[in-house]
């Protein structure tokens, strides 16, 4: 599958089938992750794998509130991202110019993750809207760590959506804002 | 090219050739970022390309400080990603959440960003230390908002290196962190 394709057609997938996932394409969605640039290539991540069905269905839980998320159950796998601590390096720079580098290293991983999850004919949903205090005891993760997002990844036959974005040209300018 | 193949080639390069870039492609590039998933679909960003060469020299100068990215002016393009402000429904659900989903989705957009320059053949680098407050001068973008990132864009004819990250042992776990 060619980049331009898995960009077009990854979607946040909402509903998955009720078929387990391999282990090795798990491995290798985080593998895409892995090799993510980060500042200072600090690599401040942690991503726990829970295929566990007990302990997935726990988590999905935690996802479902306000009416929001309530299909996460029916996915086989949910991956949890954990903030690390940056490096010397990164932590100073943060400092010096004021920018957390560690969330956009952590958007840029995820999102190799779930192309790398296109790729290989799997659906994700990147969720920021979760009990993060449940998840954390659930998964033990210290209380002090910030866990920043989970995905969801399953097989689907969710038909395609057509995407609604914002025209380019309201997004994108040319040599001045 | 396959997504396993873009991101396992993408590095930061950090030399670029004498070459223009077609300004298709890096039309291309920003409509990969555009398609990017965001928190409750806030696409909260905006791209300015810069090709002018005057300009984009001096926005080279403010990426060039402690001897880092002095290779910028080689670079025949640089995009700016300045955060939006988010909808309604990211801003609160921000608020509730105690996160800032805003990086985390420039962090996602910048990395379709990157990838599908790869697919294009043109080298980029992600830099997040710059002289935020000069740019956004140069480039007319008002002071209140918030100029995350610039990447460079190019062709390059650099060797690919090994790239140096932690073992997947050491940033994966599985049912347990």
């Amino acid at each position: 599958m060619t980049v331009t394709e898995a960009i077009q057609n990854r979607q946040s997938e909402r509903a998955y089938l009720d078929k387990p996932v391999e282990k090795e394409k798990i491995q290798q969605c985080i593998e895409a992750a892995r090799l993510a640039p980060s500042a200072c290539n600090a690599q401040g991540w942690t991503f726990v794998i829970v295929d566990d069905k007990d302990l997935k269905n726990e988590i999905a839980k935690c996802a479902n509130s306000l009416g929001m998320n309530k299909f996460v159950e029916q996915a086989p796998v949910i991956v949890a991202i954990i903030v690390e601590k940056p490096n010397f390096t990164s932590w100073i720079g943060s400092l010096i110019k004021r920018k957390d580098y560690s969330l956009m290293d952590i958007g840029i991983a995820t999102e190799n993750l779930c192309l790398q999850a296109q790729e290989l004919g799997l659906g994700t949903c990147i969720m920021g809207w979760f009990n993060e205090k449940k998840v954390k005891k659930l998964l033990h993760i210290p209380p002090y760590k910030h866990l920043a997002l989970i995905v969801s990844i399953g097989y689907t036959d969710n038909e395609q959506r057509k995407k609604i974005r914002k025209p380019l040209s309201e997004i994108m300018r040319i040599n001045r804002y």
